[in-house]
């Protein structure tokens, strides 16, 4: 007997072998004819397997018949080719072992369709809806092709660390990592010993990953991180988390122009691998959820990025005669609507803005000699705007050592990073692309909660 | 001109081929004859590319007899063969641009030996160290190997919660995260308003993504995840972290059995791929760190573990002569030197134990029929002793209950872990590896601080 699963039962191949598949009852559909018709789910893919369960079953009054959505079953049967619709193949069982039940009563899945926000309530049982199955599976595609794309490169892995005792971070509010007594610590009084923290000073959750990977791209070359980020900020809106996964680039000998060649590429490669991947569940969620994403994607991967300076932007924009919220000149941080005009409207491809006023960004960006702007870019497409941001580093260390000062950093704190430009200085650049922003673009989903397994917000860290 | 890796410009075929190499110095060698010899790595592999520059170049003198260790170039040239020993190729620079110097009077990376406790200070610059470069490749090679066995079984990639607010988690003691203002609260005294914090309750850094894994196996069949875990324990020993990465794949409908044989196929695929894409790399380690590595793997990977129930483990023990530290009955937990003697001495393969008292093991592992024993296991190999530990997990909601009173747990805490046995519950198994563990297995690096980028141990979190 062959262990298969639903989605390798549904092929055309496996007609004519038996099989055992286990799942989870989707739907029963009793016929007149004394026999029933089960869907059976797995989450090897989107859709069902159909069963087909006789009468002559030992169990089938006893059993059978009372099999609703969510019971779990295992059932021995021979693959055979289907007339339904959607379907080449179906199961006739021969037996059908009842593993688990699901009262109907307390079940909270029932067939009616349930918001998405109740479902966040049920983020135990969410998986088991055909949503949130399709979200996993692109999700875990997304997460493989990144991993692909940089190992084919020759990129190294890197785990920088989640818990940061450095000052010189400051890309967000950060949470505080502890082991005080808090209750002890209230009731001693002031003032609070950071010496007796368990490393011994007050300690975060990491916000980037970057200064670590230039450590590690400044020895080895290319590298990237792929981990947990966190923010300590209050926004409760549905394009923020407080704890999502971020991959950041870093390479070696690379300039800005390079950094462009790599962002593009690889957008393309995680939308390209989502759609040959992900066939199913990408067609679901343009029916569902967002019915321009497969084109939106294929247009996207066809096309050249359109490259300009943040300067042409911000011209482009002045000239557009559109009414923006946010006032336009050159100088301000471009918002949504800003960046959406330009990739959607006028446009109408992915673009690359790059040469940021310097003002707007953080000190380790490079600084060009107009003494104006700094190597930034961000890539903006449709319906998102900024999906990727990052820059050319910079390399000279009398540069860095000013623009720290200028921006009322100590250049102590940052020893270390110093070193990397004392010691064997290299031109180097990176970006950093937010995994659940990308799922949010492909899947169409408006909320960032529902692409991500256990969402973490102001307020709630349920499960 | 080709932009070319250290390691491709050492290959036969690049012989001929005009190219441009980027790295750092490790060593320069004058010749009475007029030129030097530069030894380039840029981290692609383990052994450096060798530069021919002669006196000819315009910046022979000004510049390249000035390159020390710690120098980055660019140089420009063309791929030759070379006679020399432990290289085929060798580059004739045509041009050779220095990127930064490295003053060799404050250059911490001499070319004496440092040892492996002074690297730790300098962990922004050992990456550039052969033992270093050599353990970020093997310990990526792993990262991509797990990645690889998962998801070319179907597994899908899950990325549970790194902050969690559960009760339920308790397999050692936890870091918690929080915006509370420290200072703020020990000048105000008592009580600490939890519900003001970030979360609205307390919340702490996860030791584990099992219960949630097991969430996901419950409606999508096979899932991994591969994330960093927690331990706020006070251990200083070269076995220990306060942050390390685990991986911990969770199966439906998987019994202890296919647990077993999934956790035997796992560990040969890592080392077998250790082995086969890191060769000069674990030559190295071989050769610097433990003699009996490369030995020891090969046998691993051409041997069928050993699988025994605990029991019959402890008679073997009571009966062995063996002078324990700690003395061996029934019901002991086995520690290091037990592992080690059956693995190494009494076996000589590595071994899967089983069907642990239930006294030792938490809640979730399934009981067995004779009320003493759980569906635990784990894997031990020699040196380490155990390197995953797993079990079927129970997935009977009573007895679960029962267990959970047992202990003195909540089942309330636990509702949404129950609601998967509640609602078509299945038999379902995982088991979990630590990464650091199984890169120093492959390694022989006797300090765990050693194998990741950025150790955190009590009192210590720097970089």
């Amino acid at each position: 007997m062959e262990k298969i699963s639903v989605k390798a039962a549904r092929q055309a191949t496996a007609i004519g072998h038996n099989v055992l598949v286990q799942g989870w009852i989707r739907t029963r559909r009793d016929s007149k004819g004394g026999f029933s018709f089960l869907e059976v789910n797995d989450g090897s893919c989107l859709a069902n397997l159909q069963i087909v369960a006789e009468g002559s079953l030992p169990n089938y009054e006893s059993e059978v018949k009372h099999l609703v959505a969510g019971c779990s079953v295992a059932i021995e049967g021979e693959v055979k080719a289907s007339g339904g619709k959607g379907q080449v193949t179906e199961v006739l069982a021969k037996s059908l072992k009842v593993l688990g039940m699901a009262d109907p009563e307390t079940y909270p899945l029932q067939k009616k369709q349930h918001s998405l926000e109740k479902l966040r309530e049920w983020a135990h049982l969410r998986p088991r809806t055909n949503t949130f199955g399709a979200v996993t599976r692109v999700r875990n595609c997304v997460s493989r092709s990144i991993h692909n794309f940089f190992q084919e490169d020759g990129f190294l892995y890197i785990h920088t660390p989640i818990i940061t005792a450095s000052d010189c971070e400051g890309a967000g509010a950060m949470f505080r990592v502890t082991t005080l007594d808090l209750p002890k610590l209230a009731a001693a009084g002031p003032p609070v010993k950071n010496e007796l923290d368990f490393f011994g000073k007050p300690a975060y959750l990491t916000v980037s990953g970057q200064l670590e990977g230039e450590i590690f791209a400044c020895s080895l070359g290319k590298i990237y991180t792929f981990g947990p980020t966190f923010r300590a900020e209050n926004s409760n809106t549905s394009r923020h988390l407080s704890e999502f996964w971020m991959v950041e680039p870093e390479m070696a000998f690379y300039e800005l122009t390079d950094n462009m060649d790599l962002a593009e590429r690889f957008l393309k490669r995680i939308f390209k691998d989502a759609l040959e991947q992900c066939p199913e569940d990408m067609a679901f969620f343009n029916e569902h959820y967002d019915k321009t994403t497969l084109e939106t994607l294929q247009k996207i991967i066809a096309t050249d990025f359109r490259r300009l300076p943040y300067t042409e932007a911000v011209e482009i924009l002045e000239k557009s005669g559109e009414k923006f919220e946010f006032p336009v000149k050159w100088g301000i941080d471009l918002q949504s609507e800003h960046e959406r005009y330009l990739t959607e409207k006028h446009f109408q491809v992915p673009v690359i803005l790059y040469d940021y006023p310097r003002t707007l960004k953080p000190f380790y960006m490079r600084a060009n000699d107009d003494n104006k702007t700094v190597r930034a870019m961000d890539v903006l497409v449709p319906k998102v705007g900024e999906i990727i941001g990052g820059s050319q580093r910079e390399e000279r260390l009398d540069v860095l050592t000013q623009r720290m000062q200028d921006q009322h950093l100590k250049p102590e704190d940052y020893w270390w990073y110093l070193d990397l430009r004392r010691f064997g200085t290299v031109p180097h650049a990176g970006f950093g692309l937010g995994l659940e922003r990308a799922v949010q673009f492909l899947t169409g989903m408006a909320n960032i909660r529902d692409v991500i397994p256990f969402p973490r917000t102001p307020g709630s860290a349920e499960f």
